[in-house]
């Protein structure tokens, strides 16, 4: 035993002993701003004594493919004593990646922002099982997944097996979306996961270092220190600010000969940039980015991406346009990757774009598979399509027509099941669900029929949108699915759900609601943007506290928490490093 | 300005301020210990009233190949005032290479020991220019180095480009031997530079995930869990040890199910491991080795390696052993660069195996070009060559005897020039060196003739022994030549070296004089072994926080040691993290 084993077991321990809380109350402060779905309500309710009777039976397989957010989301909430899980990833760690732009640049070191799977597994009852490897693909008919371990070294064993499953949690995130432009693959860099970041960081040296080279023009010298970012959504934004930040405040001073031949810009295809925020925000980082000598090119669409150039055609002028660059980062869109496809097409979802599941998070068309995160969308039912059957469940006297009184009844259970009713109220800024049912002049009316009730509702649907490719929604649907799967037993006798229009009986769960807590978009010189719940827009430097207490406090692991605060504190200290390693 | 650029400044800085070292005085708490030669004294004396006055005519190119040990403490202690001072070096920065085996399981982080030198050259006054690029060739005739630049992305501009000089500095260290043992080059890993601790990182979590695949028989989980460490040498049992303490303390835990099957060996083909220490340490470490179940194969010669066997010839028996291994690790010789087997040849040393300076560390038959590190050695002159003219200068009367009284008064001059001289009389156990004067019977003699001074001095020049391939020899050599060139001007007028025995006058400079200040041993488990000045030998607990504080006070900025520190305590608090990244 090491004279520190007492330190490390306190640290190692799942519960905070008062010496840790003690040691790390500063780091946490930020701990009281709930980021995502808080999972604490989720573990109590668990283990229940309808849970301890079926344990007798044979324990169900959930075979869980991915470890991003939404996997380790769904790992770290489900009680697995009632499950047999087992997890297939080709990356056997959960990466933080709202980090993964300042691990561009060295604000933060990758390892910092990773915990290993088997670490987030290992601190909970039961057992799990993980292996590093890639899912091949799905058989849906058969319940199996052929899967194959990464590891190209030279070890002995066969790297393909197979697993079979009771039910499938699908989590395996998008892969880049190019557009199918040319050459981005071959020469552009992609900020996905954590190898990227560290090949970006190394690429931004070696421009640097070819840049001071003897014997080079200063139209070449130019050349390698143009730094070209294609997207200006969040990830693009900040990673040109981390940019920015570490070439003005670290690398000027170590390469003083070239400081003044640096330049950065951002192309956009539409009008804004972060046009996903509120305006103000999309204006303050247009300012922002102004005032720092950051080029935004928007309205500008790329064509192709060849060693040297990236040709790009200006919507307003309809003119091509080539500019030479050092290095691209291509940060826009997300696509489905071919594993997904595939099953797609063995279940009839062939003809779509990304693969679709119902409110409830399962596959559509598809038993007991489940799928989460960026690998999926959320098929929201359209309450216009079941506006008959609402109506006729809602007609308790089969009148023809619909009373306020008769209304209200159903309204609780529609506007579960269909989210976009509350929406609508919201952005229409009524107040009570029987404005609905006002007539055309505003007047409260006593009944409608069917065609009234129609119109009523027709504008409804149009609040409906597409969740966004978040770490945010990600963890949330984990969350939710964990919770589904504990109470699974216990809610089939007793169901939770809405009731269900078409037929009898209710659903036997409520149906995945996100819930938007807010977003950050970071502007370099400790300057943040933020959208924050109840349409708040904050900016400016508190706004970059607020950012580094909220991701502090999100952090996986009291590991990584110390980790990251630890690089923060040193970044301010001592710089960022440029070492080519 | 950032709300912590105070902070930043007072860091950055390279004087401390009060702040500062209360904030780190903790840490610098090993500092008091002297590991390698302290560079204080050299600063002081470099800004010489002779060195202003050299100033206005045109300085002297310095050109320096390597940021190693040696290069790197050359350019710390170089007053680059008075030199135009180039440096080239394919990698950036600095590297702590003694920690090499720590970054192996992440006990400490690949950045924490690198430190960029850059930041190491703008720390001080004058001008210095540094390229990263690889030396191709060194045309002595024409004094010009061709260089190239080891950037393989697409960025502009010729890669290749040529330096003159004055004076070229050598310091670009030695490659891995393998004894042109088949497979080697192709199947081993190395510990040389810190690339290579980040591969067997993560190849060892390579071989644990492969091992847990299912489907595999428990012999081919063996194989891939055993570690075979060829050569047992310093840095292979303190790589053993490591991986000992990495699989036993952390990836048990994660891989419970194969903890069983993983086994270490270490290859030796002397009948010792660590002979280069005290046997004492030597035994202590293999006791330790076999305590914690690390296979020691002395005495066992490797054949060739392949994919997944090695073969070995066991000295004692003659008989050829194939065992089957997961990863093995290299660590045994040093050999020479392709590029400084060519500039020997240029200079006529093309029958060496290693490039031999003088012990002024000035390249043999070559003005001007100085080699220093694993890249030279120094070929100390043997006293039985000069002994006649030591003889002549010494006996002024020229009676042809020599007397005590004529003795003593050459006798410093040749202790300088001849350092083997004192190591005999140590060894000797000799307190005065007249007793080098006594007859065979123990008894003084008024006076010796010719032959009786060469029988004195017979056996000295067999204590001459080549320095060892340290970080240690190569950082007081740079540290030592730094010095000469600081005085290069004031030593022409007043020479401070030894008197020159075969000719007039003295030495410019006295010799290089390696002193050795001990060398430590980690052996996993918070044991070390020490070798300290004085025939000191050192073991356990102890002994290892003599090392974290010896290892913490050298590290070559504040920024490091803070980084190094923080690693140590993070590997107690929260263990080393399994990340493959």
């Amino acid at each position: 035993m090491t004279n520190f084993s007492y330190f490390k077991r306190i640290f190692h321990g799942q519960h905070l002993s008062s010496p840790k809380l003690l040691a790390l109350c500063s780091i946490s402060s930020g701990g009281l701003i709930a980021y995502a779905d808080s999972p604490s309500d989720v573990v109590g309710e668990s283990k229940t004594s309808v849970n301890n009777q079926i344990e007798t039976k044979r324990r169900k397989r959930v075979l869980v493919l991915g470890t991003g957010w939404a996997g380790t989301s769904f790992l770290k909430d489900l009680d697995i004593s009632t499950y047999d899980v087992q997890v297939i990833s080709p990356r056997n760690y959960f990466a933080f990646t709202p980090l993964l732009p300042s691990v561009t640049c060295g604000t933060v070191d990758a390892r910092s922002i990773v915990e290993p799977i088997r670490n987030i597994i290992k601190k909970r009852d039961g057992e799990i099982k993980y292996w590093e490897a890639e899912c091949l693909k799905v058989d849906h008919e058969s319940k199996k997944v052929l899967c194959r371990s990464n590891i190209d070294s030279n070890l002995v064993g066969s790297n393909e097996f197979s697993l079979e499953y009771d039910y499938l949690v699908i989590a395996i995130g998008a892969q880049v979306n190019t557009f199918n432009t040319p050459g981005v693959l071959e020469h552009c860099h992609f900020l996905k996961e954590v190898e990227d970041a560290q090949r970006i960081r190394r690429t931004v040296i070696d421009c640097f270092e070819k840049a001071v080279i003897p014997g080079l023009t200063d139209e070449e010298r130019k050349t390698n220190l143009h730094f070209v970012i294609v997207g200006g959504g969040p990830t693009g934004v900040e990673f040109a600010a981390e940019l920015h930040d570490f070439v003005h405040e670290d690398l000027v001073n170590l390469y003083p000969s070239v400081k003044d031949l640096v330049s950065i810009s951002v192309i956009q295809s539409g009008d804004h940039i972060l046009n996903t925020f509120d305006e103000r925000i999309s204006s303050f980082a247009e300012e922002k980015f102004q005032r720092d000598a950051i080029q935004v090119l928007t309205g500008h669409r790329v064509l192709s991406v060849s060693e040297r150039m990236i040709d790009m055609k200006a919507k307003s002028t309809g003119q091509n346009v080539s500019i030479p660059h050092g290095m691209v980062v291509w940060s826009t869109g997300v696509g489905t990757r071919p594993v997904v496809k595939d099953f797609m097409e063995q279940i009839g979802q062939g003809y779509r774009r990304i693969l679709a599941t119902d409110e409830w998070l399962r596959v559509k068309g598809c038993d007991d598979v489940y799928a989460l995160g960026d690998c999926a969308t959320v098929d929201q039912r359209k309450i216009m399509e079941d506006i008959s059957t609402i109506f006729e469940a809602a007609d308790k006297d089969n009148s023809g027509t619909l009373t306020v009184e008769e209304f209200k009844e159903v309204i609780e259970d529609i506007i579960i099941r269909y989210p976009q009713v509350e929406l609508y109220l919201k952005n229409r800024h009524l107040f009570d669900v029987t404005d609905l049912l006002k007539d055309v002049n505003g007047k409260d009316r006593e009944e409608v029929d069917i065609e009234g009730f129609k119109l009523a509702l027709s504008n409804v649907d149009k609040q409906m949108k597409s969740l966004p490719a978040t770490a945010q929604v990600a963890a949330q649907q984990g969350a939710y699915l964990a919770k589904c799967f504990n109470k699974r037993e216990k809610c089939k006798i007793e169901p939770e759900g809405p009731r269900k229009f078409g037929s009898d009986g209710r659903h036997d769960f409520r149906p995945f609601q996100y819930r938007h807590l807010g977003q950050f978009a970071p502007l370099g010189g400790e300057q943040t943007a933020a959208e924050l719940p109840g349409d708040w827009v904050s900016m400016g430097r508190s706004t970059q506290w607020l950012w580094y207490s909220i991701y502090a406090s999100k952090q996986v692991s009291w590991r990584t928490r110390f980790l990251v605060v630890g690089d923060w504190s040193r970044r301010f200290m001592f710089g960022r490093d440029s070492s080519r390693i």
